[in-house]
């Protein structure tokens, strides 16, 4: 089929305003939301159900050319974003952002792959119930693209990461198939849990149309409170003492540490310090719990007069209203516009065991400084998750051309990705691995995991129409 | 290889003790738990590592033979015992037994396939922690078989099945390739996931060898009561009100019928019924916090009167000692050997999306008594999942033969299969499917699925030496 002849199927299955193909029209989607690629497509493609993604995947089948499937457009690795030389539309699931059900006795929604994040939390809320990712584009990436990066962000220490969200997956298969799981039960062993693969997945296996996801009691008292520690280590200690406090009702427990912040007061609008002195490092520890009437604000005063008396804080603050707990929030949240005005950044997504992270801190801060005497190596994360990214900040002159800045990009990546690996990490822990770390996943990944990994996306994409390009290095020839 | 010639080389991998032939050593291994099937083995072999594991496993795809993965052989399904004409031998993991690491810091342990459920319930406990599956086999079940079957029981309702209690996992593939991805990492999305494929297989893909799972905050405080109620739409009722006092505290939310608690009350030596009178339902409610201040026994006092004001309850007893707790678990727990005495039984793990459960006892009741009317149909479960077991009893002398008892079994299986289907339900929730439940796979489950799963059977095991004959029926002839 010609390309023309393609784009002619395509508006008879979706419609003439659905198929874009004006340049002024479809430059928003063919870079990423980073700016570091910018790709082209035959069309961007707008579906308004199932039926017409199953409809455009067949077309595009045999027609041979490629589909790259796009939420929000806020992933942070490329994997939305078409690369390569192989022919390809941009399927954006816009259209498909009906909530299709919420029911209050079974805790469960059922979600078009097109909602808005926030969109999904605010219509869980109104029946008094939570859906609990969270995370810092929630206002406009897409539950499809959260499915298909295994979304983490500041609530998995308390709920899991998307992937343990998910009870039901419509999805869209290769050929076109529509497989139709979306089933809103709490237990089923009949057979392989087929949905697993394409959680994560990065439509690299199919396109995610539709789920059934979890539910929570919603939070109905909480506390927040910022301190100021001296090392990783003592995060750890302090996490150990209150969880005994807390128990289950942590909901986020962050790291800042000192050169992040001092970035984020300078650069983010409206932030300020809360306390007289700065410190090494800064923890965040939001608690919840289901009841009213819970005594979290005692209890946050306590337990923070305990570690104080054990010389664990320096200092610490409490929100004691909204505005100081959003306040709190502020220093720690996504800022990822804000590194361009500071310099050249290069940003990791590592994690590692928990209990690792003060060696992983100390390692990565010594080797990187060894490299790059004048680097500012900041880091801010998910401590509670083993997940701290380290952001490694650069004057913007600093490197004459972009080739010298990339080859200093790779090197620090080798770098952080050996310490990370040694340590039994992971170099990417909730960004997924898209267009931007495949080589890096090619470099550290088990040879046995690559290859069956490659034998899945053989299996369900033999054509190599899905997402090409992302997660896998070309093959070498056989 | 003969097959004289591979039990030599077996001999030469695992030692001589360690490869069971006579046929009085290997008789407990080659019948299943419900005493359903008994097979044949050329050998019962017993590995003592992950590298003989793999040694075994090269061996016996050299030879053509297939490979029987057992636990604890607890199963209620028939996946741990030989079936078919295929040349066999069944792997026992018990040697490979060791609890490798407890990390309270990381809420982790990392532990061997052999172990039984319970002592790793007690390695964590020593450490404060809670690993929280539990079911009726957890004094002999081995969590190398609770991952293959991704095992379910009380506290899924709180903290999920097996699936979403496993960080890494090591597998030994059906090359013998040892898949190390034995990681204690929370968030690691560096490509896909692909311990979930092993997860609830049934060791039709691999044979997992080694696991580490998450820990919670140990359980410090609890109440639990039990409540007589007039039907199942009640329960739903009472649940919602019971997640508005309790939040995340439901540990458990377990439903009893009338007949059920008259056979537990006969044949289950111990029990006593807590209420002056008989009602058609009985409910089991657990509360518990990690906090051992937390003042649930007051709140589940409050919560009882506000229900029973509200006309949902008739009677309820709250368990004011460790003695009066267990009796009431009593009522509950698994009396999968007494149904024996009581006479023949067919049993069933449906699982329907929450909110339908009134319908489906509704529906299956009237449906079976329609064809059965003399039939005793039973019904216990994890209401708080969707999970009601029906058990269906005859008297000893019902059906004249063994075939006839079949005839009407298959019949009875058609009848609560279809109803389940109808409402979005699973042919078997947590016990997976095994051998006992492949018909009834084949006939219900959507082809689409099917022929995915058995593309993924392929893929990881071309030459079906894998637990053959289970989950799938043979293939037809392309």
């Amino acid at each position: 089929m010609s390309h023309d002849a393609l784009l002619a199927e395509l508006i008879s299955i979706v419609g003439e305003r659905y198929v874009v193909t004006a340049a002024p029209d479809t430059a928003a989607f063919l870079t990423d939301h980073r700016g570091r690629y910018t790709g082209e497509a035959l069309a961007v493609v707008k579906p308004a159900s199932t039926a017409e993604v199953s409809g455009v995947v067949k077309a595009c089948a045999a027609a041979g050319v490629a589909i790259v499937p796009q939420g929000g457009n806020t992933g942070l690795c490329g994997a939305a974003t078409p690369v390569g030389p192989r022919p390809s539309i941009v399927l954006r699931l816009d259209r498909m952002n009906r909530i299709r059900a919420v029911s209050a006795a079974e805790e469960t929604i059922t979600v078009e792959a097109g909602c808005i994040l926030a969109d999904i939390q605010a219509a869980a809320a109104r029946d008094g119930l939570l859906f609990p990712l969270s995370l810092g584009a929630e206002g406009s990436c897409q539950i499809g693209g959260n499915i298909a990066t295994n979304a983490g962000g500041i609530a998995v220490l308390r709920y899991g990461n998307m992937r343990q969200l998910v009870l039901g997956l419509e999805v869209v298969l290769a050929d076109g198939t529509v497989l139709g799981g979306l089933r809103r039960l709490r237990k089923d062993n009949s057979g392989y849990d087929l949905k697993q693969l394409f959680v994560g997945a990065e439509g690299t296996l199919g396109i995610v149309t539709a789920a059934t996801l979890k539910l929570f009691p919603a939070i109905r008292s909480r506390s927040i409170a910022m301190m100021q520690i001296a090392g990783v280590a003592d995060a750890l200690t302090l996490f150990a003492q209150a969880r005994k406090t807390f128990g289950e009702r942590i909901s986020s427990f962050e790291i800042i540490g000192s050169s992040y912040m001092d970035f984020v007061l300078k650069y983010v609008t409206g932030t300020v310090m809360p306390f007289a002195q700065p410190a090494p490092w800064y923890l965040l520890l939001e608690v919840g719990d289901s009841r009213p009437d819970a005594p979290l604000a005692a209890d946050m005063e306590a337990f923070l007069g305990e570690i104080f008396e054990a010389g664990l804080v320096s200092d610490a603050v409490i929100g004691s209203s909204l505005a100081q707990e959003e306040a709190i929030w502020k220093l720690r949240h996504g800022v990822t516009g804000e590194f361009k005005l500071a310099g050249k950044t290069m940003s990791h997504d590592t994690s590692v065991p928990v209990a690792e992270q003060p060696a992983f801190v100390e390692r990565v801060e010594a080797a990187v400084l060894a490299a790059y005497p004048d680097a500012n190596v900041m880091m801010v994360g998910h401590i509670g998750d083993g997940n701290i990214h380290v952001v490694v900040l650069f004057p913007h002159e600093r490197f004459a051309t972009a080739e010298a800045f990339e080859a200093a990009s790779d090197d620090v990546d080798v770098i952080i990705d050996d310490i990370a690996m040694d340590l039994g990490g992971s170099i990417t822990a909730e960004h997924g691995v898209g267009y931007t770390y495949r080589k890096r996943l090619a470099r550290t990944k088990n040879p046995d995991e690559l290859l069956l990994m490659r034998g899945i996306k053989q299996m369900l994409d033999p054509n190599g129409l899905m997402n090409p390009g992302k997660i896998f290095l070309p093959a070498e020839p056989a």
